[in-house]
């Protein structure tokens, strides 16, 4: 489970972050991801985007590079909401793999929907939903 | 796309909310949704959650459910990420047909990985994540 802390943490070119999600060959999902990434990688230098499959870069691409750039430990944050089987099996054995390959280590941290800010941040989004919703009823209509 | 809205929106008995879930048969996988459903589900009474498939309540249930409490409205705010295949074809195809079923109107909102809200949330759990591993390294250790 997260645990809150007050601390902040200073980065190094050592340690890189390494934001994973799933992949579709669908450029509109991706784009969603992209967009999802965007205010971490704007505020952690030593992160990326990576996807499980179907999309690139791939989980091996990215830790490539963050090998190159001098990573001894890479933390991957799936940005899944729970944990189903590719969480559970899959991605352990990649990350196992690829920690093996490059010599380094590879934390893998729980799925962003565990944390209690994705909690307050949905409570957000429905607030907002129904707020426009009753500006313009026919926005969201399906 | 989401729009900001400062307005506060008033809910009545006639419009329910649906914070529908993909659903699985590990029953931790519905535990984290009902965590991050819970903020929601407490702000407004007239809210409740759904899954897709593999658990209950399904979509179904929960539109029975506000239908008997005298939903005339329901907006279904989907707690996925991005949009693949399930929610461009499957949930369109069960909302229409429960719509017509209970004759009332259905809003199906955009994913919630769509709202802004989400890439600041990424951004904490990513601080968080940080710090704590940095005060208990093993701790996030896959």
């Amino acid at each position: 489970m997260y645990q809150k802390s007050e601390q902040e943490y200073t980065m190094s070119e050592n340690h890189q972050v390494i934001l994973l999600a799933h992949g579709s060959s669908d450029p509109q999902w991706c784009q969603t991801f992209e967009q999802l990434a965007k205010p971490t990688l704007e505020a952690i230098p030593e992160s990326a985007i990576a996807y499980m499959e179907l999309a690139e870069p791939s989980l091996d691409t990215a830790v490539a590079r963050a090998v190159r750039k001098g990573a001894k430990l890479i933390t991957v944050v799936p940005l899944f909401l729970a944990a189903g089987r590719h969480l559970r099996k899959d991605v352990p054995v990649m990350i196992n793999r690829l920690a093996s390959q490059h010599q380094l280590r590879i934390c893998l941290a729980p799925p962003i929907g565990q944390h209690p800010a994705l909690g307050m941040a949905v409570r957000e989004v429905v607030s907002d939903t129904l707020a426009t919703q009753s500006l313009m009823p026919e926005a969201i209509t399906s």
